[in-house]
């Protein structure tokens, strides 16, 4: 995070990620805003309100003289950070309806405010680790966007209604050609972050591994790829799966990716944009890892280590199917595939988080940040999966090829999808 | 049931009761309405809703060509019938954010349309099972209107911020004179309901009972004589509890009753006009059964049977504490206690709900009404004890002397309180 | 509990009554002894122990001098009683390995060795009380021998290799004339416990009730007539169910009786005797009070109250189907039905404990036993439902007219059936 | 498994291995040998029985004449081979008390005979996958033996009483030398399974692995270490543990590694032998992954990743603390310590499996076994944490530098301790 930041831009930035909230949120009203469909996914207004937080907490409160007008937010919006102090319970999220969506609303603008006064009165230059600060708060509120989509659409799929995020017409995609691989050579290669652009800590140090010769699929496996594993039974056969896998498999009753239905002998999926036909072109989304191992084993092939996608992703820049130009198309906040941006020849970017056979751990080295950031990251290392890539709800920017992403292995509500390697 | 109503009663009574309801919801926004803080309570839009799908299913619907414009909601509202059709999973209520606050204004507005149309047209006379249907339906709505402030009460304790339904002032209520009993002969007594008023099924039929001569207390148990009982350890000594409630007691924590905290030596409580320190005078609340069992123990005292308190209540106006006058007088929905309204010599019904020893189970020679309806009362007679005389929440006119409401033994918050008997 | 013992008769009793509890487990070893199968059941070793350990607590321990040489045992086989101590944990009991079932016979020795010693040196003279906590603790140990058989059964059940605890041979039983009726007039009955005898806390004070005139079926509900409700999809109709019920029979996945099994359109069930099949003529056991409910309103009928059970049964001496008899017979220890030791026109004792529709309750003016045997009875009145008549695994001696045995509504590993009124 | 073995050789360590699972189990009587203290732990009994069932389901079955006289077995025995079909619920193996103990040595006896005489009539020469499974079956079952005095451990600390496995002494272990460490350059190394003796599949395929300059400690941290993070409130400050460990912590009030119990200012633990003084010169054993992390983190280091660890293990031979030297010279099975069997400078063997940082995943390259083996040990491929070196119950022989064991970063029951790195 030894990122250096002009004010100027600073302030920008500042605005423009501020505002993209705001814009994601302007469909949705009160009752959408408030409620939460399990503990692992939070209300939008809890999302609106811990973002702001964020920067009230890390940023305005680096003022000793700060006194906030909103006391008691401090314990109702910390997320995890013991450090800050005791949090409301997570899974209780659903129960705050006060501060309402218009009271939280105002909350972001009264913090807005002190924050561009704070950097009109130059706390960058004066304190660069409120630089450091600023940047950070922006990616993070950046991965909250994201979560405020997928925790959206997880709600709204509860409602025997259906309702839409938004009403946007799905287009056939363009079928994907099949069965093309990259080749890599063995070699001692690098990975993890470079440079001075911000990255987490997690994507650092930069670090050897040896990798031997392996190929990776151009493009992500696809809905009507997926469809022929559940046509093979794949959701019944219990040699494809992981023992966990399997026990979750018939617990839960799974018998194809979340959202998904069958009629006949056809297939829909709950969408952003309402009851969708299942495209088979598209990307194959809301897998878990579990059946993202269980179809690479299946199709005789196997997940990447995220080294592997890492050094096929190497000095990319990330373009593809990310939610900007998503609604700046008036196209559906769905994995779409396609040629759209297409980087040379690999598609690695957008669309959906792609599962990696890597457990998220440190890299050898791995530092946390001091004191309560330092809650960021490496406290989850344990009993999760790195994902890498982004999704068709991420914002562009948000992303690098050294970016990791981490859910554990029976998480299906955000957008993870798959490719193969071997 | 067998209830004559005359149309154009029949029509003010509809616009009252329904006109009530959206009274006592007017505080509340759509981020309140739409929370649900437990599986047994439910969110205000779904009382709101849940009583308007009983007028369109059980009377709008006895016309074979009504077409509702909201059939899915037919499921959506259904709330345990199971001769309607399956029902979405009570637990879930908080996450039908749509249809929102003011669809479901909007769909009360159009059932009362239509209701206001049959009734014009005849509807009563030439069908008097609908008229019966009305009658029921309007005193489910009177409990769907007090356990929306019961249910929203739970609601808002959840939230740090403690927000108020009401913003109303406490004034210290007037103490009652102890230990003053009313005593009773043993006699072969009648119980059960009698005459042309509507009453539930599960108040017929009249019949026998023999009492041996009992007495019963002429004031519910106050705040000032349980925090004697909690004083005396009684939270933490088992010979006093049920072995069920003393397990409850340790698994849960118990050591008041609910809403109640304790700062130092003063006690305050949870209330609908936010957090107010606990008055000695007035009436105990949000105890359980398993609370009230215990304290009547300690005291040397015994709860009175259904049968007990139905004698000493009969053929006695309730008038007393209810809702609608503690709204028209500007005072807390609150058990109030004190002399307004009181009956001779017996402060038998509003304030709280007082449990008896009687576990809820049919009257002899009970008959539940026919087709959908007869699941209103009698299959839940089981595991539930019987409350009597309505309670600060309740709409004056919906209790009776005969009036059986039911609860589980370890409920708290519902507003239920106790009176001794020996 | 005045029951005026003799000493010589007391020893005798003792003797009889602790070496049947040998008898009884004689078939056992002590894997089968150790193995607890549920929380509510108990190992068959904790069952010797703790009979064993209430003599040892509640009669010699009134010897201040008495040392016990296990004291441990103190804690360890303590069932509920709060009054003597802390307790282990219930569903761990079958993790208690030791003592062995060796060592726990030996423990029997030791007290039973002690207790003849304290009889032959006047204990029971000097000390009335301890003569009725002598004769309690046999009642008490006479209901943990309906215990261990009842515990060991459902232990037995669950091993694919279906061991029998005896291999007794099944005869094909009498049919019973269906649909008679026993007809009471309405009037003004006493019940309760009233004499010398010994009667448990609960079966007291004797007092008056007042009963409308009733009919009662001359036998208990066969399995035959159990399986034409079957036959009628009694198990998939949610009008015939509380909903409790309701919800249990979908959760549990319930479509018979526990221990039934359907191969084909032949039914069998798991007996004392090893798997055997369902013969139409003995009466249905091991049903919930759901089901007994269910099946009574399908029926068109209900179940009694225990006052009418017991105006029923007032003055029989109680004969029928026990486990001594049909032990001391070589026949199954199993519901047998027909006309063995049949009372005046009443089959109301042994085969199956017969579900009442009353909850377990205190009689009018109840009072408690003093100190820690005050625990017995009175603090399980909620939750519950009385059971009247006792069945093929109780001791025969054990039951009387004024019995009240309980259990929860969904429990039915112990041997419950039921009998209609009208 | 490509292990050249000779048929007499073969029979040799059948019969040894055979006869040491009776070894361990000789001062165990029925009733320990049937209970099991929760869903990981499998009884005695069990272990006994499925370990026969390996040789009967894998080796004799190849005979397609094989008729068991134990038909029942083969379900009531397979652990987890969903190719071999259903298995008995692992929950519930407390409650298959048949066949007994003794049924059970004479089903090992049976199985044992005709093992014998495959062997005698030349089966591995004939059938080369037969002496890869006999083989495998061996190292199988002292896997179960390691389990066996796991299991039992948990059992017995159930109890009260804390009955002993075996009654042996504690002598004071030796102190060892703190802060040595050990340093190894930065390489690309090899590591994974290599030759022909036996090894399972997850140790292959042999690959290459770059990694850093490391230290790794010389000696196992100890119990006085362990002391000092307690006193230093380690199990009481969020910063040293990963998030889940946190909520572990907090959820199960952990305050110690299990079997540690606090009086004064004195620590004991229950142990085999049982209950015993905390000794401080011993290694720390039976603490979790989010222990062993915490502790790491807190003094500054971290635990090694199982390369790290295998790259100083390399090449040399297993010696140390194992369960046949502790027997053999009466003392306790228990983390000892100290100098015995010491390796050169490194104490890596034996005592405690140590955890390590890496998550058990596959060997680029992995290939599970085909068929029903091929269950052995891929499927558990996710939640797990890999530990190294073998422990105090690990029989001599069982592991190697390349043995790679895994449990839930949540376990404490089997004998985990750690070594620190840097």
């Amino acid at each position: 995070m030894s990122t250096i930041v002009s004010p100027s831009v600073a302030a920008d930035d500042y605005l423009r990620v501020r505002q993209f909230s705001d814009l994601l949120c302007a469909p949705i009203g009160p009752e959408d805003a408030t409620a939460q469909s399990m503990p692992e996914a939070s209300p939008l207004k809890w999302h609106l309100a811990h973002t702001t937080w964020f920067f009230e907490t890390f940023l305005l409160r680096r003022d000793d003289h700060y006194r906030s007008p909103f006391p008691e937010y401090e314990y109702l919006f910390n997320s995890y950070y013991n450090s800050v102090g005791k949090q409301f319970p997570r899974p209780q999220r659903g129960l705050v309806t006060r501060p309402t969506l218009d009271e939280t609303y105002a909350y972001r603008e009264y913090v807005d405010g002190r924050v561009a006064d704070a950097i009109a009165a130059g706390l960058l230059e004066r304190d660069p680790a409120a630089a450091a600060v600023l940047v950070l708060g922006l990616n993070h509120e950046q991965q909250h966007q994201e979560l405020m989509l997928t925790d959206l659409k997880h709600l709204l799929s509860h409602n025997p209604l259906e309702p839409a995020y938004r009403a946007d017409q799905f287009q056939p995609a363009t079928p994907a050609d099949r069965d093309q691989w990259l080749t890599f050579p063995a070699a001692l290669y690098e990975t993890g972050h470079i440079g001075d652009e911000f990255a987490y800590d997690n994507e650092s140090p930069r670090h050897r591994v040896w990798l031997e010769e392996f190929q990776l699929a151009k493009h992500p496996v696809t809905c009507g790829e997926f469809l022929e594993f559940i046509a093979a039974d794949g959701y019944s056969r219990p040699e494809f799966w992981l023992s966990e896998g399997w026990a979750t498999v018939q617990r839960e009753c799974w018998t194809a990716p979340l959202y998904w239905t069958q009629h006949g002998d056809d297939w829909s999926e709950f969408t952003l944009a309402g009851r969708q036909p299942v495209d088979p072109h598209r990307p194959v989304c809301h897998v878990s890892y579990f059946e993202a191992d269980a179809f690479a084993r299946w199709s005789g092939a196997r997940l990447p280590t995220e080294s592997q996608w890492e050094v096929a992703a190497a000095a990319q820049i990330p373009t593809g199917n990310f939610v900007d130009a998503l609604l700046a198309a008036d196209e559906p906040v769905h994995p779409a595939g396609g040629v759209r941006d297409e980087g040379p020849a690999r598609r690695l970017f957008g669309d959906v988080w792609e599962w990696t056979a890597s457990s998220y751990a440190a890299y050898p080295g791995y530092q946390p940040a001091p004191g309560a950031l330092g809650e960021y990251n490496g406290k989850f290392m344990n009993g999760q999966y790195v994902l890498r890539g982004g999704a068709a709800i991420t914002p562009v920017g948000h992303v690098r090829p050294t970016y990791r992403n981490f859910f554990p292995p029976h998480a299906r509500w955000m957008f993870g999808g798959l490719r193969l390697a071997r």
